[in-house]
């Protein structure tokens, strides 16, 4: 497998990303190729904005989405987003690791999102979920949270976690088409000793080492709706 | 009122930058006070990092929120920071408008949360939802989106729009303890006629002359959870 990960911690030395180094070791280990960008040290540019255009479809009034794919089509897209989306187009393996910042990915994250998923490549129109154009590639999200497991479940305070991550699972992996692996959640990690640290480890090394057992979380599919998206009734 | 809208479009001619500007017109008319941040307009920076730091508690391993909440302490937080918790503190509602990316908050605008609601001000510990440190303001999200309303429900093709927007509703607004306002939606809008977009604005506009009387969202009582914020049994 071609597998790319994109990193954004602010700092190194971080157990995220410890997560993110344990993932370039196994997988490379385990004959795939692997590839990393680490946002920060590539002083990731987040803000989806006019400048991320070489030329305009409309020079008066911007659009973010259909500047996005008329300017991949006319090769004139920043060359930073450009790199990006080449190497999503190359993998077979999506992961973002990642900090849980309320609840969400860090804008640094959150623009690498923005300004790569164009529409286009990553969807468009009624190319979405199981039609979307990154089917046939996995996806998955890494995060680690000061949170304990306690607090996240349906009668927990937060609320189920895969609920609070559904804009990133769904709205994004799923939206797109990417089968979307169980998130691998490391819990209440500034608080933990070194042993627990280490289990956490331990767990991450063997989940990965089982990617290709792992089932896809259920996502809409396209033939239960309408051409308006509406549900097909029975 | 003191009404402190965060706006983030990188189009100053949108339909969403159109319903910031209704807000302005509409509030003041009302005799309330109303300051805007433009972040687009003021090239905010969204990216949570070191930078954030005059003064570091510990310079060898960066913990973002704890320096956060100490260099808000030393009066070393950055000063873009620091000028936009002021305004947080100065204001009674706060709004967030924005266009759905993603099925959240643009990255510009996800930094400005990131960067902005730090501990020890907007939450701390167990200071959390109806013991958050926003207790007493309220907030509401307006945003618009390119999907039709059909397209959001329990059984719609991207399920329910207020769980898809819990991150913000619920982990931002709720968790520092603002009164959540029902969210006031633009659906289409790309897609819509000149008449349509001036029923929204209508309809925005009778929103807001009628933001006293809404009821806010539900949210976690945190007298219903354990020192462990485990839910306490009956």
């Amino acid at each position: 497998m071609n597998v790319l990960i994109i990193h954004a911690h602010n700092e190194p030395k971080s157990f995220c990303s410890a997560l993110k180094d344990l993932a370039v070791e196994d997988l490379r280990k385990a004959g795939h190729q692997v590839r990393v960008s680490d946002l920060y040290v590539m002083n990731w540019n987040p803000v989806a904005g006019s400048e991320d255009f070489g030329s305009r479809s409309n020079p008066d009034y911007l659009v973010y989405a259909l500047e996005q794919r008329k300017n991949h089509e006319a090769g004139t897209l920043a060359a930073d987003v450009v790199a990006e989306i080449e190497k999503v187009q190359w993998c077979d393996l999506l992961i973002l690791n990642f900090p849980v910042y309320w609840f969400s990915v860090p804008a640094i994250l959150k623009g690498w999102i923005d300004r790569v998923m164009i529409s286009g490549v990553f969807y468009g129109g009624r190319r979405i979920y199981d039609r979307g154009g990154m089917r046939g590639k996995k996806a998955q999200a890494v995060f680690t949270l000061g949170g304990r497991q306690h607090m996240f479940g349906d009668d927990a305070i937060h609320g189920d976690i895969r609920t609070m991550m559904r804009p990133l699972l769904q709205g994004a992996f799923g939206y797109c088409g990417f089968d979307v692996l169980p998130p691998f959640i490391g819990y209440h990690v500034p608080y933990l000793d070194d042993a627990e640290r280490a289990q956490i480890l331990h767990d991450y090394s063997a989940h990965l080492s089982e990617l290709d057992g792992l089932d896809p979380l259920p996502m809409p599919q396209m033939n239960q709706f309408d051409e308006q998206l509406r549900p097909i009734s029975d």
